[in-house]
């Protein structure tokens, strides 16, 4: 048990102040879209975890954001023995402690993309932070999968100039669903395994957060007025099947989540709205 | 290779016969469901594997079965090695064959009960046969499940008065989705490696195969006219998501046919031609 751990009480701090910050920017664009009309507004669901620890689920069915889901948990307890194996740190001791946000939207219009952001803390025999960002437009346009890069290549720089590069090609590389041999989406940063220093690492993991909150409001109000299509929305459907594809095989925070008694209804968040298989 | 061995061009020739009489009475359904309208049919897409061997995807997009596939597939090569030690004999000789047809049923009407039946049989260094069958309802009726558990009850019988229970129990374990606690459905009967006498053990296959063609067009002809609701129709769409999770997470086709370089289309023909996690 380690919840009395000063570094980990910052490190869950942070999440949850990430998420009232990131919950907050969504539903003023849900405001600014449709001033006029009745207000939408997370809704928030705590659950405990059988095992240790619990979390809240922070979910928005909006106008602007079809479904979007921002996900902090706080978990602590032991591995299954065959699990702890894969887990860093974990076959001396199955002990373990985890925090993190987790947040995909799914967006109405199919102009806007998708997003996905994930930061994480977990603590073993081991301590290190992970995460990542990744844009899934169902039509993708040049200069917003630019800003989105950009915006992580920022949070990176200051730490490392070979960073963003390493972190881009690990997203390539993970968000890729090897049965379809295609890339789930623009990609973005992927990290993981992240224990050089404590401070440094919790700092870039900030870092990511706030990038992430920077530019994906951007993005999503420069295109939340284009007209779509129905052959727009088939598109979108297709390509949320896909997604769905890619989070129940290869995804690890599911897996993980899973495989450890988390909430199905929150670890099961990130799946779209509806999807198809035509 | 063993596709000149007479046993297993025995087996993968009775599975293209089933194919083709399951798929004579499902069109004969859509043709008495609307005998005015321009007749449904299955669409035939043959596919070859990377490797070795390939198969016939035969799907129907129609107005009783929104979408019904029917695949018959025959492949031969060798195991990955990771994936061998899984695989009974293929720990000696990754080599395989497998043939097996695969049919999934999703309707439109959601008070017929959707449907899946599966038999296979594989070669390594052992042989054996292996299948199951069940159903998905949504809305389940007494009388339906009573239905299809007598006619698999009836294909077991006369090998084994025990084998029905058994296979059944095996079903009721294996079509279940641990991360929500909840069985996939009404059941039916699954079993595997079964390597008892070749002969013994390919007259049930195909008595479960008949069991099926028999059982299932009456359940089908039975509900197919019941007026349903938008709710029932909302209840059909979170059903269905959970046949997805179901199928991405714990199938055992599904990740044999996605680990074993399967045509992606093909393996995952039997997802629910929409799906929702509202």
């Amino acid at each position: 048990m380690r919840d009395d751990d000063e570094r980990c009480n910052r490190a869950s701090t942070w999440f949850e102040a990430l998420r009232d910050r990131i919950c907050q920017a969504f539903e003023a664009i849900e405001d600014e879209y449709a001033p006029d009309e009745a207000p939408m507004r997370f809704e928030r669901r705590p659950w405990q975890r059988e095992g240790g620890g619990g979390g809240i689920m922070a979910l928005m069915h909006g106008r602007v954001f079809e479904k979007v889901g921002v996900n902090v948990s706080t978990v602590h307890g032991k591995f299954a023995p065959e699990f702890a194996k894969a887990i860093p740190g974990a076959a001396e001791d199955p002990s373990f402690w985890a925090s993190g946000i987790s947040l995909v939207a799914h967006m109405v219009n199919p102009h806007v993309p998708p997003a996905h952001m994930n930061t994480r803390h977990i603590v073993t025999t081991r301590r290190w932070f992970g995460g990542g960002a990744d844009l899934n437009s169902i039509i993708p346009i040049t200069e917003d999968t630019a800003d989105f890069h950009l915006a992580l290549q920022d949070a990176c720089d200051p730490f490392d100039p070979e960073r963003y590069a390493r972190y881009k090609a690990w997203a390539d590389d993970y968000f890729f669903i090897p049965h379809r041999g295609e890339a789930r989406g623009e990609g973005g940063i992927f990290y993981d395994y992240l224990e050089d220093d404590f401070e440094r690492d919790f700092a870039f993991t900030k870092s990511v957060g706030e990038a992430f909150l920077d530019v994906y409001p951007r993005i999503v109000r420069r295109r939340m007025h284009t007209p779509w299509t129905e052959a727009d929305k088939q598109l979108q459907a297709v390509k949320r099947g896909r997604y769905v594809e890619f989070n129940l095989v290869y995804d690890r925070g599911t897996q993980f989540g899973l495989k450890t008694g988390g909430n199905p209804e929150a670890v099961l968040m990130s799946l779209p709205p509806s999807a198809a298989w035509p």
